[in-house]
């Protein structure tokens, strides 16, 4: 199974390929989608367009989005939220099953603890994808979400966990 | 020029069609796009579906999509915006030009008063679209967006009012 994780943004958004074999994990390809300017529907349609580049490259059978924190700034939620809708759109066209965790989650699968900073996450990613080496801490991110949701057992386990969470 | 306004939902995207001949305006269409049950990105994709059908079958040359309006429930903040890139994707793909507006100016423009409610709303675009009656509220929402955008001088207009506003 080879998994897409994506860490959305709308300045940068952090994408991640992995294969997985039996319990084995490897690095396929990562990167960033960066957009900038005030055209917002141009900013989404550049997000689109690269991380539908990603899938035809990559071929992934399943992708993971990272659930976004909601925080106080309304504005930062909202934008946040116009690229996640992107993130969530791009796979679900491919015809991909989706799966979505929070950033406690990913961390307490790759990590081990819900409170982890940037950098343990990019620390404890080349440690179980050995040979790679992210290109931003949200490529390492978004590494992080593909890795959770293989952990997870992908989009069959999916159900399962959510009922326990 | 043939506009197409888009009321952001997730639930339900109201979005109309309206087309402007010098200072007159006639109704071409309207209705809404519905997604219920717990799958986002399979709710987003119907989305993105029902919204390029309208273009495929209406096609607008240009765009309007109603800012939305951030509140202190973040979850609500965060689907509201999930949908919305959604709205401001299908026609920047299509190579239109997106206008946004808030709730504040197109009640202005339609009603003449920044706080209108959606009865107010629905009437005075019955009254500035003859012979049209829309589907739903936020259809009806949808054309006054439509009609704030052509009001504005459409694209070539939004440059010279976002500076003043």
């Amino acid at each position: 199974m080879r998994v897409l994780g994506i860490d959305p943004g709308l300045q940068c958004m952090g994408w991640g390929v992995i294969e997985q074999t039996g319990s084995r994990l490897v690095h396929v390809a990562n990167g960033t989608c960066k957009t900038q300017g005030t055209d917002l529907s141009a900013r989404l349609l550049s997000l689109f367009d690269q991380l539908s580049d990603v899938l035809d490259r990559h071929r992934p059978d399943e992708a993971a989005v990272e659930k976004t924190f909601v925080n106080k700034d309304g504005s930062g939620t909202l934008k946040l939220g116009q690229a996640r809708g992107i993130a969530m759109l791009v796979p679900a066209r491919a015809g991909l099953p989706v799966g979505e965790y929070s950033p406690n989650s990913v961390k307490k699968t790759v990590v081990g603890v819900g409170h982890a900073d940037k950098r343990q996450v990019m620390h404890m990613v080349k440690l179980q994808l050995p040979g790679c080496n992210p290109e931003s801490p949200d490529a390492a991110d978004a590494l992080a979400i593909a890795i959770c949701h293989a952990r997870y057992g992908g989009s069959r386990g999916i159900a399962l966990r959510e009922v326990r969470a």
